[in-house]
C-alpha cells in the first residue's frame, strides 16, 4: 500500500521544478505563469503515452524523437499556445529544448517538451528563450506548485499528488502534476500530466506500466469528445529510492504498477472535475458486465452524452438518456436486464430496474444530484466485471468558453 | 428535375393526413398537437430505416413486424411520450396501430407506428384511444401541417416538404414531414420522418432507393452525438400517379431516387438548422478528398465537435477545432495539405492553407460566422471526391433545454 505525502511532482528524490511568467500570450495575465520546468539530478528512464490524433502539435514528434533512446532528464512547458498547425512549429519546439538545455547545462535530447493553449498561432519562441534562464533560477525541490500553475489554461484548480511506499524496504515515491480542462478525450494519452519517481525501474518496464495504468485512468475521462492534438502523459523514473531494479512483472512491478494507477487516477478524476464550465464530477460505474471492456464501453458513452451531461447540471434524474446511451455504445448488453440508480453523498436512489423506469421521489433524486459527486450506477446481471469512468456535466459555462476562448 | 409544390405529406395522390390534440402528456399545452395520423386511399409498398441504438423503443420492433411484408397503408404517430424503457411499451405500441386500424376501418398491421418524447415514462394510451376518432374524421388532403405540428416535440419549426417530377409522361409526387431537434445523430434511420409518393415502384426497388438516399441525407446530421431510441424513417408509395412500376434500376429509379434524396435532404438540412438551441445552421463540406467515405468522417466529425459547435455559437474562427476534430475522426488525410475557409452568405475567408494559419481579419470573419447559414469549407488537396454534413451550433439554449426537459 502507499500512503499520500506532499511534494506533487518534487516528491520523487532527485526532482526539482519551477513555473515563472514569461509571456507567451500577448496581453495575458503577468501574475499567470506559463513556463514550466521539472529536472532530475540524475539521468532517468522514461516511457510517455501520445494523442492518436493524426494532426499532432509538434512537441509530440520532438518528445517522441528524444523518448526514442529511453532516457531523459527533464521536461520543459508552456501553456498560452498549443504550438500546433502554425509556422516554425517543429523549429520553435527544438528550441525551447535547447534554451531549456542552456540554462540547465544539459543537452536538448535530454527534454520532454510539451505545449498547451490555442491551436494555429505562431509561437512566441523568444518569450520563452528570454525566461528560461529565469526558469532554471527558480528550480527546487519545493517547485511543484509553480510548475503546476504554469500548466494551466482554463482550469480552475492545479492538479498535483505524491505518494510514497515501500520496495523491499527501500521508501519509493511517485509525484505527479496533470492539467485538463477542455478537448479532453483522451486516447492513449492525456491533456499534460508529467509523473516522476525515483524508483530504479527498465524502460520497458516502465513503458509497460504506463500503458497499462493509462488505458484504465486517463483513457477513462471525457470532457467534451475532443481528442487533443497535444496530450501527452510523460514519466521519468530516475532510480535514486535504490530500490532492487524492476526488471521483470514481479510483486515489485505490481506495487509500482498499483502505486502509479493510484496517481494517474486520482489525476483523472481531477480533471474531469475541473473539465470546462464543470459544476460536478459525474462518474459512471458499470457492474455485472461479461467483461472490462463492455463496462468501460458502456460508462465512457454515458459520462460523454451531452444529453446525460445537460441532465446532470440539471439534477434531473432524466435515466431514460443513460440507458440511450448505453445503447449506442456499440458495447453488447440486454436491456431488458439493466438496473439503473443514482448515488452520492445524499444518497442512492434506484430509478430503473430490468430495463423498466420505477416510481421514485423527485425531490430525493434531485437532491443526491444536486452534490460535488456524482455516480451513475448501472448493473447488467449478465457478469462479475465492471469499470469506471469519469466526466462531468455540460454547463452555461462550458459554452460561454469556448464560444470565445481564442479571441 | 423536380419542381417543390405545396401539399407536404398528403402532395401525393390518395393520400390524407391529419393532426390533434388528445392529452398523451399531463399537464402538456392543450392547444399542441400530439396525435398524427396518415392514410392512403390505397395499399401502399413500404421501405423504412431504423434506429441501430440497442436500446430501440417498442414502437420501432411493431413497425417491423408490420412492414415485414413490404406493405402499409397508414401512420400513426405520437409525441409527448417515446414509450421507451416502460411498463407495457410493446403493448401500448400495438394498442395504437389498433385504435388507429378501429377509427379508419383497417386492420392493425397495416400501420406504421412511431413515438419521440421522453423515455422511460408508460404511455398514456387511453388519450390515444380517447382521440383516435378525432384523428381519424379529421383526415383531409389539408392536413400535412397538422400532422407535421403534432410530431414536433422541442422543435420550433415543422418540417415538411413537396416536389413533383415527370416519368414517362405521367407527374409523380414525393411528400413527406419530419421532427428533429434533440438526440439526434442518426445511424441508418433518423428521429422521425414519414415520406409519401404516388410513384408506381416496387418494394424492394423502395427500400433500395430509401437505404441509399438515408445514407447520403440524415445519416449526415449530427446535433448532439446522442443516437435516439426512436429514430425512423417510413416511405409509403401506393402507385397512383400511374407511371410504369418501377422494378430496376433504369432511369426512372434514378430520377425518382434523385427527387426523394431532394426531399430527405431538405429536412435533414432542416433538423438541423432547428437542433435544440441552435441558432445557426453549420455545414461542413469537405472537398479535394480520396473517397466520399472519408470526406463524409471528416465533415461529420467537423459538425459534431462540440468545440467546434461552441465555436460557431460565439461566430469565432477558431479553425484549429476544425483540424483537431479532423484529425480524431479515424479518416486519413494529410494535415500539411489542408485548407479551410468559412462561407456564408456574407462572403468566404480563407484562414489556413496548406496546414498552416493565415493572417485574416477578425472582423469579416466574424461578420461571416454571424450568419444564420454557415459553411466551413475543407479542402484535402487528394483526391476528386467530397460530402457535406450538417449541425448546429452548441447555445446555452440548449443546455437549458436539456438541463430540465424531463420535469
Amino acid at each position: 500500500m502507499w500512503n499520500e505525502i506532499p511534494g506533487g511532482v518534487c516528491a520523487a528524490k532527485g526532482f526539482t521544478a519551477s513555473g515563472v511568467h514569461c509571456g507567451v500570450k500577448a496581453g495575458g495575465n503577468p501574475e499567470k505563469n506559463d513556463l514550466a520546468l521539472i529536472l532530475s539530478e540524475k539521468e532517468c528512464t522514461a516511457a510517455a503515452t501520445y494523442t492518436l490524433n493524426r494532426v499532432k502539435a509538434a512537441p509530440i514528434y520532438v518528445t517522441m524523437d528524444h523518448l526514442e533512446n529511453g532516457v531523459a532528464w527533464g521536461v520543459v512547458a508552456n501553456s498560452g499556445n498549443a504550438n500546433a498547425c502554425c509556422p516554425m512549429s517543429h523549429e520553435n519546439a527544438q528550441a525551447m529544448c535547447a534554451a531549456a538545455a542552456r540554462a540547465t547545462g544539459r543537452e536538448p535530447e535530454d527534454f520532454v517538451v510539451a505545449s498547451t493553449g490555442v491551436i494555429g498561432q505562431t509561437l512566441n519562441i523568444a518569450a520563452i528563450q528570454a525566461g528560461m534562464p529565469q526558469a532554471a533560477a527558480a528550480l527546487n525541490a519545493d517547485g511543484s506548485d509553480a510548475a503546476a500553475t504554469a500548466i494551466m489554461t482554463t482550469d480552475t484548480r492545479k492538479k498535483e499528488i505524491s505518494v510514497a511506499f515501500d520496495l523491499g524496504g527501500r521508501e519509493v515515491r511517485i509525484g505527479a502534476i496533470a492539467k485538463g480542462s477542455g478537448m479532453i478525450h483522451p486516447n492513449m494519452g492525456t491533456m499534460l500530466a508529467f509523473v516522476t519517481t525515483d524508483c530504479a525501474i527498465t524502460s520497458d518496464m516502465l513503458s509497460e506500466a504506463l500503458h497499462e495504468v493509462v488505458a484504465r485512468t486517463f483513457n477513462r475521462v471525457t470532457v467534451d469528445g475532443d481528442t487533443s492534438t497535444n496530450d501527452m502523459c510523460v514519466v521519468l523514473a530516475n532510480g535514486m529510492a535504490g530500490n532492487q531494479l524492476i526488471e521483470w512483472k514481479d510483486d515489485g512491478y505490481a506495487f509500482f504498477k498499483e502505486a502509479l494507477e493510484h496517481v494517474c487516477r486520482a489525476l483523472a478524476r481531477a480533471i474531469a472535475g475541473d473539465g470546462e464550465g464543470a459544476s460536478r464530477l459525474v462518474t459512471c460505474r458499470v457492474e455485472g458486465a461479461r467483461s472490462e471492456e463492455s463496462a468501460e464501453r458502456l460508462a465512457k458513452a454515458v459520462v460523454g452524452s451531452s444529453l446525460v451531461k445537460a441532465a446532470m447540471f440539471g439534477a434531473d434524474a432524466n435515466w431514460g438518456r443513460v440507458l440511450c446511451a448505453m445503447g449506442y455504445s456499440k458495447a453488447p448488453f440486454r436491456p431488458e436486464h439493466v438496473d439503473v440508480a443514482f448515488r452520492s453523498q445524499a444518497g442512492e436512489i434506484l430509478v430503473c430496474r430490468q430495463g423498466d423506469g420505477l416510481e421514485f421521489d423527485e425531490d430525493q433524486a434531485k437532491e443526491i444530484l444536486s452534490q460535488p459527486e456524482v455516480v451513475i450506477a448501472v448493473n447488467l446481471h449478465e457478469g462479475e466485471d465492471a469499470a469506471e469512468c469519469w466526466g462531468c456535466d455540460l454547463t452555461y459555462d462550458y459554452v460561454k468558453i469556448n464560444g470565445d476562448y481564442r479571441t
